[in-house]
């Protein structure tokens, strides 16, 4: 790069040439740095009418997209507006080769951004792909914090599809109560559930029943001018997505919903799956298109029915008995009016306990032929968490082999380079403990579990297999999805099963042919998944169940690979715990 | 104290008996230390039978009474388990000699305590009296974060008067929005007033009127079996203080209200007031005690009514034109239950808006005779601070001097120890504007302020007048009265006016005769308030408008004297800002 820019500057012709030629191989041509200054700060919006406190990014939520090419640098400068409350970005998907301490996990890779206070994240976004970043600190991803990172392709590199225009949504869910009270009532003894989500909203946008607020303004909002719910607010208005008949769109699709599991369609039209998590899908065609929080895909929609009208776009809670009212969003057709309703009703979304189906697309998704890299046949290591609902202390917990994740206050990465002593429990959390004897379809009794801040070390560059077994929770009879997510790596998924994983019988059955690639995975009811991935990438990371309640309750773990190669630490990941500034000033 | 110890080791009688002589006059004999350990966080409560969140200590709030003798040492570990919060407790009336690292004032004096730390406040209670101590950062005094603390004179000391029971009665207005949506509103564009509290409480305890809310439970309350008010709560049984007939208690009454100037009164009794802010104060008598977010008080109350009932205890609002209904407690004479209400009507309280006998009531307040220190007779510095209200950059503000305070993210007293540059802007406020040109009767029209973070150096051990210069605000016929509370000192109070003051004319009626010593002082509307203090103590000292919304927009500036006198600064204040541990662990 260095080169290339330099001689640039020098005269003659001939030598010219001959850098233009030698950079055609220099990868980093191209390569931009794109700087994003964002101020988050808690500001009154409605996004589903109903007016409540939302983190924004510049004023909006879903915050700004972040686009790119593969290989430039993202910069972004985050001063933290919040007043009394910290805030931390992760960059869901990319992988941080190099930059571990911008990966924006709390506890895990930083110390969080005090308010008054600006923090810089600098990576590389070396996949194409879809990305998505959100608050990975408390429950701040369920206050709005978050956004959509699309990144295309280094040019001249042709995707293995076509279409003419690009759009994207990101679909959430959406809770009248804060986060706070979500919190307070999730470690509370007895136990308080903030239940349902009010809302799915689709592109920061929903529409909640005002009739079913109380009249009354809302606190805060002092004189009574502003009311509590407004179905006319232009905030509420649904999304459009305005398409020209004829032409094909590619939807890049990603949930950061808190809790629900959601199924999306648009009414008179299939969609071809063609990505998902960056890697591309050996194309199959769908009515309903599951997407489980943390995931993203893309799809390719021909706007091929009749243009004479506006057609629904639909979300739905699947894999939990809904309480939540489906999300509406208008596939206007040029044109018609964007916001003209269609006259139709939006069609029903699948049967929400329908797990076979959900099973059957999790095994439809495999990697493009042509476009993957296959996995090592073997692991080095094969590490099987059971997922368990215990109670720890009187309070409802989530555990991975009967240990349930508590954050130390000083982050992981900063104690394991800096070899601070006393930060986290020194033992391995246990490979495995034994299926056989545990009755996944039994209610959850594990008396034994209990927090732990202990922590998984792989041998770099080791292959590591994971298993996730799911069982039955607390509540007889259930068993619930858990879409699992890993910082800092993609793995390849070998095989989604139904009852208790066996470790003779069932690896035989892995995909070691064309295994997709993701960096989130859905764990179905009594169900086991199993993934491997290649612990290549120097740095702490987090690997946990990406709803929201669920990770606040403890359903996570960490890994650690390489640190002796992780490079110098920026002091701003520091400040909290044992990195407070003893000896800096004194 | 060594000398004391060591000897009383020694086994000859006649050196005992020398040294406990000798230990008469070791002032510290006595001195004790008290560790608290608190734990801060969020819990579900019901104050006012209105169920929300609110910051407790130890699952309380108001949180734990401290109690001590003169000379004593506190010693508070506090941990913060509100999430992703930050938090600080500033010791209200406690000087900090020698620990001004312990006043708690985030900001000025200390870096916020982070989620899942724990800081350590050690301090001596230097001076008996009655005392507070509250949340210093953000609003969070307004969430419950507050209480009392009691010191009673060294032992052999005698009081000025006697009593025969020591009870105390810490009084808040309450509000049911969270101080998030409170700041939101505040510093939103176009503002939005949170408008007044919806309870007055005693001791933590009040009652709303429950059919004014909506039967829809509290968001956060999930399944809806927890209902938003009840008024059968036990969180929410008026507090009862019980009275034996003839005789005398003292009743130790301090104020944290938000917004709210209380009235206070006991039906059917007469109030001798004899401490103010820690001070003995002149008695004389009174049937309704004014106080002042930021006062305490002690009161003598005889038990001399008939014991045959319960009276009421009422608190009401004054100095604002009340929207909030008036505060309940029963004083109850033994052995009537103490939850039997009164069946006489609740006396009312005084008229609002009569400024006049408010005023009155402030000069009323003087030192008791024996037992006061005269003031210097002159001033080396005077500083005028008129206070307006403004608009900077489209937000409310209020403003001393056409200054806003805007907080650096650098605690002061930090920034100033260590010399670190650019924390804050170099240049000190004015110590006057030109009052005879401005006409405080006139709506505000400052359309000149501006934010700022300057602050005031005073030379070490000079005596300082400060003239609080009050004025309409930008509301037409509008002057709010203002508490003022000074960090680090006690001031002696020399006068309060009418209109505007005249710094040739005014000065000659200061009482220098038998001014009381006080930490708080309120500003009258359209008026105006003079102290004097010695600046006598090392360290960087807030002085502020003590209604918690005027502080939040601005309305303190801060002191800084004798800081190269600040002995080590404990590293636990550090690690925000620019005491990030930038070669700490590098």
């Amino acid at each position: 790069m260095a080169l290339c820019k330099s001689s640039i500057n020098g005269a003659a012709v001939n030598l010219l040439l001959l850098v233009l030629l030698l950079c055609s191989y220099c990868s980093q041509l191209e390569a931009k740095t794109h700087l994003h200054k964002w101020d988050v700060r808690y500001e009154y919006k409605s996004p589903d009418c109903y007016r409540k406190l939302v983190m924004t990014i510049n004023g909006r939520t879903p915050g700004p997209t972040i686009t790119a090419e593969q290989g430039d640098t993202i910069v972004v400068v985050l001063k933290n507006s919040l007043g009394t409350e910290n805030t931390a970005i992760h960059w869901h998907g990319i992988r941080q080769f190099g930059t571990p301490w911008s990966d924006g996990a709390e506890g895990v890779t930083q110390c969080p951004i005090l308010p008054g206070e600006s923090f810089t994240y600098r990576f590389v976004v070396d996949k194409a792909g879809t990305f998505m970043y959100h608050g990975h600190y408390g429950m701040q991803r369920a206050a709005g914090l978050n956004g959509l990172i699309i990144v295309s392709p280094r040019l001249g590199l042709p995707e293995p599809f076509t279409y003419h225009h690009d759009r994207s949504i990101l679909l959430t869910d959406w809770y009248h109560a804060s986060t706070f009270d979500q919190a307070v009532g999730l470690s509370s003894v007895p136990f308080v559930f903030v239940g349902e989500p009010q809302s799915l909203l689709i592109n920061g946008r929903g529409e909640y029943n005002c009739s079913l607020v109380a009249k009354t303004p809302a606190p805060g909002t002092g004189n009574g001018s502003i009311p509590t719910c407004n179905s006319n607010s232009p905030e509420c208005a649904p999304f459009s997505l305005t398409v020209v008949h004829g032409r094909t769109y590619r939807l890049r699709i990603g949930s950061l919903a808190s809790l629900s599991t959601i199924s999306f369609q648009i009414e008179g039209h299939e969609m071809t799956v063609v990505e998902a998590d960056g890697s591309y899908v050996e194309p199959f065609v769908t009515k309903n298109l599951i997407i489980y929080s943390g995931e993203t895909y893309s799809v390719l929609v021909k706007a091929d029915q009749p243009p004479t009208r506006n057609y629904w776009l639909v979300t739905s809670v699947v894999a939990r008995k809904p309480a939540t009212p489906n999300g509406l969003a208008i596939f206007n057709y040029y044109p018609n009016h964007p916001r003209r309703n269609p006259r139709t009703s939006p069609p029903a979304g699948p049967q929400w306990n329908d797990t076979a189906s959900r099973l059957s697309q999790s095994r439809a998704i495999k990697a493009r032929k042509g476009y993957f890299e296959s996995p090592p046949q073997k692991p080095d290591r094969v590490i099987e968490l059971l997922n368990t609902q215990n109670k720890i202390n009187g309070q409802f917990k989530w555990s991975l082999n009967n240990l349930s994740l508590a954050l130390p206050s000083t982050p992981y990465l900063v104690a394991l380079k800096k070899k601070l002593k006393g930060v986290f429990d020194a033992e391995q959390p246990p490979d495995q403990v034994n299926l056989d004897s545990y009755d996944i379809y039994d209610v959850a009794k594990n008396v034994n579990a209990t927090s732990s801040s202990r922590i998984y070390s792989l041998e770099f560059n080791s292959t590591v297999d994971i298993v996730l077994q799911n069982a039955n929770t607390m509540t007889p009879n259930n068993s619930e999805s858990h879409p699992w997510h890993l910082h800092g790596h993609d793995f390849w998924v070998l095989g989604y099963g139904e009852g208790t994983y066996d470790s003779n019988r069932d690896p035989q059955y892995y995909n070691l042919v064309d295994p997709i690639m993701k960096n989130t995975v859905p764990l179905h009811p009594y169900g086991w998944t199993a993934i491997r991935f290649r612990a290549d990438n120097p740095g702490a990371w987090f690997f946990h169940c990406h709803i929201e309640s669920h990770f606040f309750m403890g359903m996570a773990v960490v890994f650690e690979e390489g640190i002796g190669m992780v490079g110098r630490l920026p002091s701003s990941v520091m400040g909290c715990g044992k990195t407070k500034p003893h000896r800096s000033l004194g």
